[in-house]
């Protein structure tokens, strides 16, 4: 049995193009789910022989749903240097463009370190209650997710005055955490107006940009642990609002930074 | 008399390409001011006669650096949508790709609206006293910045436990803001980990996203006013780090957010 994840994240290499199709599992209310999208393009650029390095940054831009089926991933490296390599991708169907990427490979060094931020205070995710939204949203069964705070607005709840969410989440069945489970696990958010309007306003991800901050060592720690998710709304305005977050392992290492812009309606 | 930063950023259109060149006002340690150069391809974006609506998300990726004289900058539209349209670009110089982009521009429609977040707590831009390094770093001549908090370590000045800076900035000469003034702007903090070394370590930035917030009206108000800027490193890791920052009208209004990757030696 291949996990779900690794099932959606499967590309055949044709012609030097990398082809995939959508799977069922991570069915979204329209295409697939982004964080899935991403990690896929990641996946493409991070199988190719001539990668170098790992990924550091990841910016995917999601330009029209992607229909049920098969899908093309092509992707350019746009120059190589010495410690780090850029990237540009883009998913199509049947020629049209749904999805632009550019992304940058890097080497890490040793160098000075430090965290400047600090996780959300937290109990632990065993000490939390679930949240399953799958009926609603297919590829959330995808995922155990134990709000802290901010959990999706329930029936009769009023809007909030902060969009601030705090989750513990981790794969589902168990998988190790490695650079396309990241990059997914980024786009868990639900949209952060969702929660200002306490209504299920329409929303999406336009544009999504991933910092990988784990090194090799810290995926190795973090395995199939829980990671703690938490976000904010910044701005919401003229039909488009940001959002900024950050996930961390249970001991409180930084494993990624995360921030998106997405447009909303009402 | 032409600003000096309308100078830097004209472009003649030869054979559906758009063509630059570098001035010495905006030379940084090595190559032009990044934030110049990403300013530039939304300009050669917002020139494109097909091009619809306002940016809404720019991401650019600095590959190499931009040698003194000419460079191209071809832009491509992948996608156009109703309310929104997808644009990729790279600037490039005798064929070699210097930085790549994408970006999307939206048409703002009428929507609730909220900021969530409050800028800093900040005195007046007059009460404030200027910091000119221009002898050391040219392009930061176009600029008046006055440092609330976090400014240029100076000499004798030993490592900071933060990396949080916060200043007033306004172009000079006087420049009402647009889009690309605010982009160019965006990129006006030096590098995060020459405060928490207190030392001018190699670095520089690889990856830049700016979300732009400001409406229409917002940017005519703004004017050549001062606009406060702030920005804090997250984590510093394996030869690399993060950072976020907002910008802010005298008055409160967040008119753009803006995160990068960068590199750093030891």
């Amino acid at each position: 049995m291949t996990h779900p994840f690794d099932d959606a994240l499967a590309l055949d290499l044709r012609n030097g193009r990398a082809v995939g199709r959508t799977t069922p599992d991570f069915a979204n209310m329209v295409g697939p789910y982004g964080g899935l999208t991403a990690a896929t393009i990641l996946e493409a650029m991070s199988r190719h022989p001539d990668r170098v390095g790992d990924p550091v940054s990841l910016t995917v831009n999601f330009a029209a749903p992607i229909a049920d089926g098969e899908f093309v991933v092509d992707t350019a490296i746009a120059r190589t240097n010495r410690t780090n390599q850029h990237w540009t991708a883009q998913l199509s169907q049947d020629g049209d463009v749904k999805t632009t990427a550019t992304a940058v490979y890097g080497v890490p060094r040793d160098t000075w370190a430090d965290t400047e931020i600090a996780p959300p205070a937290a109990p632990d995710p065993e000490d939390c209650a679930p949240q399953d939204i799958s009926s609603f949203v297919v590829w959330t069964r995808n995922y155990d997710m134990r709000f802290v705070s901010g959990s999706i607005p329930g029936a009769g709840e009023g809007p909030s005055p902060d969009s601030e969410s705090t989750l513990w989440v981790r794969a589902h069945p168990d998988r190790p955490l490695d650079h396309p489970g990241l990059t997914a696990m980024c786009d868990v958010f639900y949209p952060r107006v969702f929660r200002r309007r306490a209504a299920y306003v329409p929303s999406g991800t336009i544009s999504f940009t991933v910092y990988f901050h784990a090194s090799a060592a810290e995926l190795e720690r973090q395995g199939a642990d829980w990671v703690l998710a938490t976000v904010r709304g910044q701005r919401f305005t003229g039909g488009f609002f940001d959002h900024t977050g950050t996930l961390w392992s249970r001991s409180g290492e930084l494993l990624a930074v995360t921030h998106q812009l997405a447009y909303f309606k009402n």
